[in-house]
């Protein structure tokens, strides 16, 4: 499949080193994709010239600026017009690339990718979406952090896109769609939620509306989309990375402890590693942003090249496999199909 | 030390007989405790026959009624005047119990509690707090579910109790305290945790604020408070269990895959057995209702013997250690100390 993707080279702690050593991997497994790299050139050309597979299916572009990591999304978007950032993802507006990978500051790039992109008609917010590992598999949950707070129209608007990502990338049929809220039943939780899941439950979507979820299904598995608000989601995955980190941390104590601990841990290496490499944060590596027009993928800012290798990945995917086509084309029908198309409206006029 | 504790012996799953059973395990820890049995006499007497160092140190109260699992707390309140819950929490109003312990329906408890034993002055809301293991030890997080929108004062006033029964309970002599949010900076994050910030900076509070937490910090033991909403710590700490369930779910997997990992998994057994103690649910067994003008301790609805022992246990600690008194003695210092005693208000006006 021939693709180009624009590289913002510069952003992430371990940039450009990680993204040219990251391209390499996916050279490998992608032959036919372009990279357009936006950095600095003095900086990538010695790189360029070590990593000759990634030289000869990239282009360097040029710049000297930066969006630092601690800059805000406001600032970065009013003065960064000549940032790598912004430049990767300008290349996505005026065609040249079908798709930016960036692991720089996430809410630059958000503001930037809503500026430039602009959304996809009938969504009012893109949203930050993430897969990760589940008992039964993954599940892709959104919002992880774009919006901090949103009205029940937006979490419809992410079950729409997270219904559609599950379709196309992760080749559900008919993936279940779960609001994330503190009970499972219809009484519990904020306005925004139970309103939600009225319009979800009531309206003529195409969707399979499990209902509400708890935090613990989020990782068990129960749907295949959780739909949160941002403040929420973000919480709940950074609490999870941090009880994963607890665990690894726990365990090799446990292992440390005895003896019969070390000699097991030994014995046990290779499913040990099995097991560590289920869990590796970088293998789900890659926050899609959606509802943008184009594709917008967000690595990991303290990633390495096996991680932002896995972010390209994402974003080859989500091009090959036309999500932003699915959400524009579902959320054009779920509006017209809609045998009484106020039916939104009306409950959330009856706030 | 002499207490006497009134028990929902109704609540619960298993109840009443991992009730019984779980008192049997507090007598022999604490043998002064006394307890007032709430619940099916016809039941309670024959399990009371078996346990005989139980049936010394308690009293049994026969009601017929229950508050059963699926309640709404309002019609619970409304209702369920002489359910075991409600019969247990007013002992404790009354005086003839320090506090009260109950594995039933969380909300109804909640309601109950709140409406029967009213809030300590200066509070206007009780919260649910929780201990949990962390990377450094352990540390408290509050609300976990009781207020599902909170505003910067509820946050402020939680945070006032989370750092007395960090001092009182764990034994720390200047707990840090720190507001759950997306992101450090002081810019991010929904108006009730920044004016939360704002307040918890200005005023003359002894507290030791750190500022912003983020998900990953409730693990990793960043701070020795967590305060945050009840919508969010909820989720949170529900997303927590489940990865911690999923965690050893691959772990048992990737050991049983292999022979070296069946193997390694046996000689390893008692570390990994120690690792599983560390991290067992019913060790933090016991969410505590700080704010009311009484101890209120909910343990797990599906708690076994071990986790309802448990959470008497923490009712025991939180009388011993004058956690209500400590509240209430740091909130009116804190409302008079204050040189500027309207930053408060103030910082809330300016909304």
């Amino acid at each position: 499949m021939s693709v180009t993707l624009s590289i913002d080279a510069m952003g992430g702690d371990h940039a450009p080193r990680m993204v040219v050593a990251g391209i390499n991997r996916v050279v490998a497994r992608h032959p036919d994709v372009r990279f357009l790299l936006f950095g600095r050139e003095l900086v990538l050309r010695p790189m360029l010239d070590r990593f000759s597979r990634v030289r000869r299916v990239s282009e360097v572009r040029h710049t000297d600026d930066v969006v630092e990591p601690g800059a805000k999304p406001s600032a970065a978007l009013r003065s960064g017009r000549s940032t790598s950032m912004r430049l990767a993802i300008e290349a996505v507006a005026s065609g040249e690339a079908e798709g930016v990978v960036s692991a720089g500051n996430t809410g630059a790039l958000m503001a930037m990718a809503k500026y430039v992109l602009r959304t996809l008609p009938g969504i009012d917010r893109p949203a930050i979406a993430g897969l990760g590992p589940t008992i039964r598999g993954q599940s892709v949950v959104l919002d992880l952090g774009a919006n901090v707070e949103c009205d029940a129209e937006n979490l419809v608007q992410f079950a729409v896109m997270g219904e559609v990502f599950a379709r196309k990338v992760l080749g559900l049929e008919q993936p279940s769609v779960g609001l994330l809220n503190v009970g499972e039943e219809h009484l519990k939780g904020n306005e925004a939620v139970r309103q939600a899941a009225t319009i979800l439950q009531d309206s003529n979507l195409a969707i399979r509306f499990h209902g509400f979820v708890e935090g613990n299904d989020i990782a068990e598995g129960t749907v295949d989309v959780v739909v949160t608000d941002g403040f929420t989601g973000n919480i709940a995955l950074k609490s999870m990375e941090g009880t994963a980190r607890l665990f690894t941390h726990i365990l090799r104590q446990a292992l440390r402890s005895s003896p019969f601990g070390r000699i097991g841990g030994l014995v046990a290496t290779p499913a040990l590693r099995a097991m560590r490499k289920r869990v590796d944060p970088r293998r789900y590596d890659g926050a899609m942003f959606l509802g943008l027009n184009g594709v917008c993928v967000k690595s990991h800012g303290g990633t390495d090249a096996i991680g932002f290798s896995n972010a390209i990945d994402v974003a080859i995917k989500l091009i090959a496999d036309g999500v932003n086509e699915g959400i524009k084309h579902d959320y054009a029908q779920l509006r017209t199909s809609d045998p009484n198309p106020s039916t939104t409206q009306q409950v959330m006029n009856s706030r």
